[in-house]
């Protein structure tokens, strides 16, 4: 998506050849402008899926699937918690997951009150690197019976492995801006037309 | 507003005549057409006012600041954090926080990258209770020189004293519901016509 691809361009700053960091329009600010045509394109790559519901983690993929979740009809969208409050109820999907970044293993919940098998679920969140919360939240949907309709992501980091772990589980991934390498602070995109850098 | 209040009648779970849950359409599972409304209704009560950004705090607050924002002409929504990974800038503007819910005081940090001067900002949130997690956010908006054009509360607790803290800095407050009291598992709303129960 050539939209968001400019905006890494442009706003994203690249530490150590290895981390991009988008905190400008993606995960701290927000463009919703953006959001609305990477709902737009979500849709257009998930047509006729009949999704009732889309699930995301938070804490950043909760916006994107919120305005996503205006080009679906409106379906409800749900996220799982990190940090579960007094306020959750016990009664819980839950699946551990590790984070590279914060280099620690965390529990992801869901209640049961709001997946089950007659759902058809979109998975939606910001990033793909490794791959360990979507298997996360792919565990917490096998543990309710729902079906997984796909999973549409906004930034994949095509060099950590996560693809293979996803599409090994038969499941159609969507990423709108697939990152092949980044050097000398340069970054490259994956173009699906030729399969060459851009 | 009325279909909120609806919502709080119908799907509200009450525990202790003191916590109010809405996991089914605020602050877990999200009804994006209602939130939608809630969107429109923040407009209403906030037109002319110039905003240029809105700000609102992780999680519960993220869904209904960006909903909001199209109907604020887009406005960029930056949201506060609670949990700060180690991609976030040290250059931030921050606060401390008491939380009553985890019993427990925690920091909340915004990059001083997207707040300045210029901005006329709009402070938006799911619950106000205390109002300590608003006293922090006007903390950061007070470091950062920003104007405060008012704060937007989907539900406010009316019976815990936080209203009065934030009317004391002379912002406009505007929650779309005001809970007056629960008694007996049954919600009561402040009416602004009658100032009764209804």
């Amino acid at each position: 998506m050539d939209l968001l691809q400019e905006n890494i361009r442009t706003y994203g700053k690249i530490h150590d050849n290895r981390i991009i960091q988008v905190d400008s329009f993606l995960n701290h600010q927000l463009d919703i402008k953006l959001f609305n045509e990477m709902g737009k394109e979500f849709q257009r790559r998930f047509a006729n899926k009949n999704i009732t519901k889309i699930l995301t983690i938070e804490t950043s993929g909760i916006a994107i699937a919120s305005i996503a979740s205006q080009y679906f009809g409106y379906v409800p969208v749900v996220f799982a918690k990190k940090h579960a409050g007094l306020n959750m109820s016990e009664d819980v999907y839950s699946a551990q997951v590790f984070s590279y970044t914060k280099n620690q293993e965390y529990t992801i919940k869901v209640s049961k009150n709001f997946l089950s098998p007659t759902d058809t679920i979109l998975i939606i969140d910001d990033f793909l690197a490794s791959g360990a919360a979507l298997m996360g939240l792919l565990d917490l949907l096998k543990q309710s019976g729902s079906k997984v309709a796909g999973i549409g992501i906004a930034i994949e980091k095509g060099f950590q492995g996560g693809r293979q772990l996803i599409e090994e589980h038969g499941i159609q991934l969507e990423s709108l801006a697939i990152i092949e390498k980044i050097e000398n602070g340069q970054v490259y995109f994956h173009s699906p037309k030729s399969s060459q850098c851009s």
